[in-house]
């Protein structure tokens, strides 16, 4: 092809991928309207809306002469230079068809199946502490998310990077793994540190009831200061706080409040929100291709916990907002700056990986993340797995649970297959604490603009070295161009503990 | 085809059909979330998204396959007898589908085009009481619509008819007229002879603040006391007050509230939960297949003004409703049954049809409908239709308009091309009167029942004798078995006087 038929073909692939994007920004609104109140007897039919168009997309994903034209397009002048948008675009376009077609549809529609009752089973097993009763179909999840890996698994080095690979583009577990170890071995005598002190925050700055109408007036109140665009997303609530995109300039925050929780809907609105500006800062005249997607999920989890924790968790955002607070809550009147961030900061070990500090979170996520790599390279049976995550949580974090509720049923996330994915929350945490290390280095103190409500600085970094790049760089080449470092735990373990050693004394 | 052959092929085509509605349900969601938030900058977005799925059902409801499926059809033995639902199904969609392949691309394209410029021209020369600036976009609608109504018109008596049919099927415009001209000979004295009265209510229970909240819950209270099942559907806020439906158990009703007005938010209500009834009423079965659509935008319109006026501006609803309202709104705890139910059926001629009260209403439809006819006629030009607007106001409600806001650019329905649309609104006012006397007929006092609270009564017999016929009748014959009646302004004219004389001293 010459010049001309390159960029003629790659206009027709664009706008294809795009009519494509129509239908799947349509569909990501059948599923937020299903997480913000259908009506409870409307489930059904919106499965059946939300299946037609999985498959129209699916179809066209798939589709021969689409196919072909990427194949043109790989082998065209137009995949160099290799991060251009243009050529990243070609590449993500091709990785995601060439992976559907590898995939055989039987392999596809078992694993959809499985994933579906499976959910099913949970949500019914766990209240249960059935166990027995969900082990059948994690097993076959488990088999049918191994034979996956094995299909995909000739790029990689073992069948667990394969599934991680479509978490985390290119990430290989051994690596991570040594990054974690270094991690655990800090934390794990960090949390022992702290949890053994005789002094800390007791929650009573926060505890009692708080109106909820307030909490939804602050939250959004926050959110539109650290830089969210409501002319571009909405704020909603749901069950499972999460945040959707329904287009360029549409992207959906969701959060929950709960009366006797202060913090709650706050902290979730600051974390959906921390997704949502990434999103809002994608370039949106490539909405729908490659350069227009965020790098990974990793990226991504970096970017709501550096808003939540990082920023929102600091001494300094309190003192900027706690006078506003104060206006909403007549309770919080002669709290001081240093008992609500102490409160906000208490570290103690628990079984429950959402509800987990900053601290220990990281450890729910390692052990979770070690046995599922055992999991899909069969050193370890699902029948095993109880034991071997009660004996996880003692090691790392001295507790264990006193049944399967809260232990390994409490996430649905093997449940719905999601096997590889754990690892982008540290990955997030990691490269949050890497990201804010180098904002400081380029813009001075940032704790100072935080206290006087100044966030643009920093979301302007991100926007710079972060957002801005889409998918054009692989997530590793991202972080190491933004940050000048490769990955490390060190920065977030320095983080910690400058934070969190002085709260107990 | 034999038996079997033709059941299969009806199979096949229902399979089709309840395909295509999938996409129509996403598409009103798509539409439904447009009205109810959608951040400023994502309507761009949300049009392609529109535009998209619209021509995606426009290409499955052309297909030439699915054609001659019907015509099959239609010749089959399944086409007898023709009320059962498999007929009247297949009539309506060989009905829809002869007339989308009737009508040229090239004019649907251009009125797609047109309509939507027009209400965009409208918007904006609206406030500037500028009618030049509509006149050459309204002319060219006008035109287009009469473009389409000539070549549709080949089975109707007049072009105009043809238009009408489009929302009220079968409906012929001289059978309308006769009833429409006895109702204006009886409702011109009525009004004025309730304006020339001394007394009568003046306002002043219902004047005041309102707090909204309590608005709020008042009108879902009182949606779900008449019926409305909230496991089936929503009630939401928007600027125009609408209904629609996303599926067969997925029906949305959207109001608006202020708080300087006791009765915009809780009549908009009742009025939209009165479509809602219908939806929620119709046979599941038959989602998305003519026997489970509404008859005709006539008989919606009857079931929503039936809740509204008749129901919920009745003395007797008040009884029961006053109470409730007063829980919640301190300052009408001194008012009576009789000062709320008199103030909330004030009578008196204005120029804007949708701040009408229920006498006057009728009169500000009957003009639009002779001069849009006259229009479609060419008996009448775009030019003179300002002057053709005042004398008309004069003539029957002795108020001229001072200028074109309040006057010919009020409404938007010509701008988008509703040509044909208005009289369904009158239509729905006579056959709501031709119903509720049908019922009493059958059911005794309605009156006491709503007293009560106990309005199941009326909904059970709407159901059986509206509801669950879906479109299987004409929607003459639908109104014809269930009034025992033909069409007729008495029962309104009767309603209205019965209710409205004694107000007025």
């Amino acid at each position: 092809m010459n010049t001309s038929q390159s960029q003629a073909l790659f206009q027709k692939t664009y706008d294809y991928v795009r009519e494509t994007s129509l239908l799947e920004s349509t569909l990501a609104l059948l599923e937020w309207d299903e997480q913000t109140g259908i009506p409870a007897h409307a489930a059904e039919f919106r499965a059946n809306q939300v299946a037609f168009l999985s498959g129209l997309i699916h179809q066209r994903a798939t589709n021969c002469d689409y196919g072909a034209w990427l194949s043109e397009l790989a082998n065209s002048e137009l995949a160099h230079p290799s991060d251009s948008p243009v050529a990243a675009s070609i590449r993500g376009l091709k990785r995601d068809f060439d992976k559907s077609v590898q995939l055989p549809l039987d392999l596809v529609t078992r694993t959809a199946r499985a994933v579906t009752v499976g959910q099913q089973i949970w949500s019914l097993a766990k209240p249960k502490n059935d166990y027995a009763a969900f082990l059948p179909i994690l097993k076959e999840i488990v088999a049918l998310r191994r034979e996956e890996a094995t299909i995909l698994s000739k790029n990689h080095a073992c069948k667990y990077d394969s599934l991680l690979d479509q978490y985390e583009e290119h990430a290989k577990s051994d690596e991570i793994a040594v990054v974690f170890t270094e991690l655990r071995e800090q934390l794990v005598p960090l949390v022992q540190r702290l949890t053994n002190s005789k002094s800390g925050p007791d929650g009573k700055s926060i505890a009692g009831i708080f109106d909820v109408a307030q909490q939804q007036e602050l939250s959004k109140w926050v959110a539109t200061q650290i830089g969210f665009d409501f002319d571009r997303g909405r704020l909603d609530e749901t069950v499972h706080p999460f945040c959707t995109t329904l287009g360029p300039h549409d992207h959906r925050i969701l959060t929950r409040y709960f009366e006797d929780s202060f913090s709650s809907g706050l902290y979730g609105t600051l974390h959906e929100a921390g997704h949502g500006l990434y999103e809002q800062g994608l370039p949106t005249e490539w909405f729908g291709m490659p350069a227009g997607y965020a790098a990974s999920l990793g990226v991504h989890e970096s970017q709501s916990r550096l808003w939540e924790n990082m920023v929102g968790r600091s001494r300094e955002f309190w003192q900027w907002c706690l006078p506003h607070a104060q206006q909403r809550f007549p309770q919080l009147k002669n709290v001081s700056v240093d008992q609500i961030f102490a409160d906000l900061n208490r570290v103690e070990p628990s079984l429950i990986r959402i509800e987990a500090d900053e601290a220990t979170y990281n450890l729910h996520i390692l052990l979770r993340f070690e046995l599922e790599k055992e999991l899909i390279d069969g050193n370890l049976t699902c029948e095993e797995l109880p034991s071997a995550w009660g004996d996880r949580y003692e090691s790392y974090l001295g507790i264990r649970p006193k049944d399967d509720r809260e232990g390994v049923m409490q996430d649905v996330h093997w449940a719905a297959g999601l096997i590889g994915y754990f690892p982008t929350y540290t990955l997030g945490n990691i490269f949050a604490a890497q990201l804010m290390a180098a904002a400081e280095t380029e813009l001075g103190d940032i704790p100072a603009m935080v206290a006087n409500g100044d966030f643009a600085p920093l979301l302007n970094w991100l926007r710079q070295h972060v957002h801005s790049f889409g998918s054009c760089l692989k997530p590793t080449d991202l972080m190491e161009k933004a940050t000048q470092s490769k990955l490390s735990s060190k920065p977030l373990m320095a983080y910690l503990t400058r934070k969190l050693v002085p709260l107990y004394g």
